[in-house]
């Protein structure tokens, strides 16, 4: 097991866990997965009393898949590659044999004996989905007890708080998150994740279709494990009703070194601290010396037009996204006044001032962002940005009597853009920043997701990381 | 109270329940939203025992909220024009007060404990949501105990059986109910209804976002009402996310005369009986006597090209939903076997042999057909043609030992184009054949909803219904 150590996060040297490459002894029973799972539960009964990624456990049955899994193996019959992987769900989404709690007092126990889609397809595939992680109440911004696993005096991120932690403190190998406005992407940038939030309805969303934005995405330690969870889950069950689903190959695309990529800086770009701008900066000076041409707002009338239409992203996501959850959330505070957070009954007075026509013109705006976005499809192979404005701030907690911090769980000013435009991203960890991960995410045009991955892939084998 | 009187249905005499002028009289007390509850409780009380329409009522709660309305009436503030209306909700649609069962025995007394978005809506518009009614299992075609209100041996169609059927017998004057397939217009047409079929996305559907093509509809005994609930719903709960939501007037939209109808076949145009056929044709003569040019396949290549579209919309349609529901219904049958029908578990086993590519070449049948409709939007104000090949066909119930019936609520073939078309449809209980109600419908191009609703406005107070 590691040494537990926080503050000197170096993404040159960080290891995360990773199974694609433990499978290929279970064959032979050098390894198996149900001594997997055994080294995963030794790490959180180490881990966990202070991370406190989890929210609900089955570790005997979970025990029991993995012997199955042990046998099948053996027999050499494994149901897919990713067969045995235990895989962290998200709280959000439902589970026959865990509670479902949404983060949300009103929820408390939920035992809805459904599997998400996404959960299910995972068990189809002899996947193991053993635990639920926190999640910010209702995948909002009122943040669960979940501590940086760098630094616990730092959030982990939000709303996708358990699943991050869980992969930075090498819990488990692959995880899933949902994201709406930055609940994926900003997590496993905070928490040294490699992560993919897919085109819009590219992985079934099952039973949560909730709002326009919403997607279910997948944290790992390493890219293969990504991808290979990504592309099981959507063999089985698809991607959401009425989409074609995530393209892309049966196994991990390789490597693929881009050619141009577009330098976004969106609304976040003021907000981001010297420290982490320079570390960018040095990125790309390293992309720059391996040959890859980089294209900035300046560079084309276009570029630049796409900038000015997510200038003001987070207001479109978020009053889109307020709207969307409105009944909801409205009818759920009346019902249950004491089992929600003040931080939520905000978010629905404001939400209730709005009408369907304020709605539509926010759609349009939307609209209008995603044809800038397609416009710059041909410039370049992908778009580069920081997947947060900085490292993971810290979190003393919400102090009485004082007003409710804004951003608990972090600024998602960087990942609005690939909700509102329904694009993929993909975050690597391939920086470091007074000792905390700061992830960098490639953004692609819809459907791109397999060509995201086989980029990200090149640049994670060949950009030397930046620390500082 | 009416007699009841079964197989004589005669649309130029039977006088459905209607709200919106009795709540002409709610302001100066002649009439209140109580002594109309009771007066529907009646022609329950009287009917029910035969006609089966609910699985489930409320009728303590529905008095308090009666009462409530009564007291806003007459301090002349009602919430809205629907302020007291008792509505009928399909068992499909979760409600705080009531179980929701979903027609299926694997989820007998399920308290969900939250209300439909449009069940929200209606209570916020002061409307008393106060029954749930029968469906066929989990909104397929496996059938409830429901019977059609003018011939018990008769179904009432499916899946919205029992909103159907309420409306038939007059039990309430409006009802939800919602469509995949063919679940609300063809009931709605067997049972001598007015109803929508929203454009897709035009009322929220709430936690209910399965599948790329399911709708949440109105049945009522008017237009008017009809309108007024949707409208209601919408301005309140907006339509689904990342949708516009229902566009139109605050009020029922006044009757306007069509100038062109295109009387379309479909695929059903063989299946349809000889009586049916021939009363289908003698509206289209009362039309064309009153003006309204009348224009076929033959009449111009676009609609040809359209007809051909939709030519295997059935095929198609049942293929996109049979995916879409895989992992749920899998899932359910893994969970309940004993609780599930035979006829579902056939269902599931016809789409555990798709795959995605399948279904992504579904979809683009799909969206080649709705380029097809939308092409022809130009020549014609709307689209004609029968809500159902005919009557509502003799329902005796499975034989035990039998092959199970394929169609046991009747035959879609008439509501998978506007279904698959995501078109908006209004259907028009403007026949009658052998004593039956069968309905005719009017489809138009996406958010046309209202102008549908104004052209049906004319139809129903102009052409004179036709009795075969």
């Amino acid at each position: 097991m590691d040494t537990i150590t926080y503050r000197c996060y170096d993404p040159r040297e960080f290891k995360a866990l990773t199974f694609h490459d433990a499978a290929l002894r279970f064959r032979d029973g050098a390894d198996t997965p149900r001594a997997y799972l055994e080294r995963c539960l030794e790490t959180i009964a180490a881990r966990e009393p202070v991370v406190k990624a989890f929210v609900a456990r089955n570790d005997a049955g979970a025990r029991a898949a993995a012997d199955a899994s042990t046998a099948r193996w053996k027999a050499g019959k494994p149901l897919s590659p990713i067969d045995g992987m235990p895989v962290a769900i998200k709280d959000l989404l439902e589970t026959k044999d865990m509670p479902t709690d949404f983060g949300c007092a009103a929820y408390r126990g939920n035992m809805t004996r459904r599997d998400n889609a996404a959960v299910w397809a995972l068990r189809q595939a002899g996947a193991v989905p053993f635990g639920k992680t926190a999640t910010a109440e209702l995948g909002g911004s009122h943040p669960p007890a979940t501590t940086n696993p760098f630094d616990p005096a730092r959030t982990p991120g939000g709303s996708s708080s358990g699943s991050a932690a869980a992969i930075g403190a090498r819990m488990v190998p692959a995880a899933l998150g949902t994201q709406v406005g930055g609940s994926v992407i900003r997590p496993a940038a905070f928490c040294g994740n490699v992560a993919l939030k897919p085109t819009q309805g590219g992985i079934n969303r099952g039973e949560r279709q909730a709002t326009s934005m919403s997607t279910t995405g997948v944290h790992a330690g390493c890219l293969e494990d990504m991808w290979q969870v990504a592309i099981e889950i959507v063999r089985r069950a698809g991607g959401d009703p009425g989409r074609p689903g995530l393209f892309g190959p049966a196994t991990p695309p390789a490597a693929v070194k881009p050619g141009r990529l577009i330098v976004l800086e969106t609304e976040g770009w003021k907000s981001v601290d010297a420290a982490t701008r320079s570390a960018f900066e040095l990125l790309m000076e390293n992309l720059a010396r391996a040959g890859v041409t980089l294209l900035r707002r300046k560079d084309h009338a276009w570029i630049e037009a796409f900038e000015k239409s997510i200038a003001s992203a987070g207001n479109t996501a978020n009053g889109i996204t307020a709207w969307e959850n409105r009944w909801y959330q409205a009818a759920l505070v009346e019902l249950y006044p004491d089992g929600v957070s003040e931080r939520l009954k905000n978010t629905v007075r404001r939400a209730e001032s709005m009408s369907p026509d304020d709605y539509r013109a926010l759609l349009l705006d939307r609209a209008a962002a995603q044809q800038c976005h397609a416009a710059v499809g041909p410039l370049a192979d992908a778009v580069i940005t920081l997947s947060c404005p900085g490292p993971a701030p810290l979190w003393p907690g919400d102090v009485p009597g004082q007003p409710l911090a804004p951003r608990p769980t972090g600024d998602s000013v960087f990942n609005t853009p690939s909700s509102m435009l329904h694009a993929p991203a993909v975050t690597m960890p391939i920086m470091g920043v007074g000792g905390m991960p700061v992830g960098v995410q490639l953004m692609g045009q819809q459907h791109e997701d397999a060509r995201l991955t086989a980029l990200a892939r090149w640049m994670m084998s060949t950009i030397t990381p930046v620390v500082a």
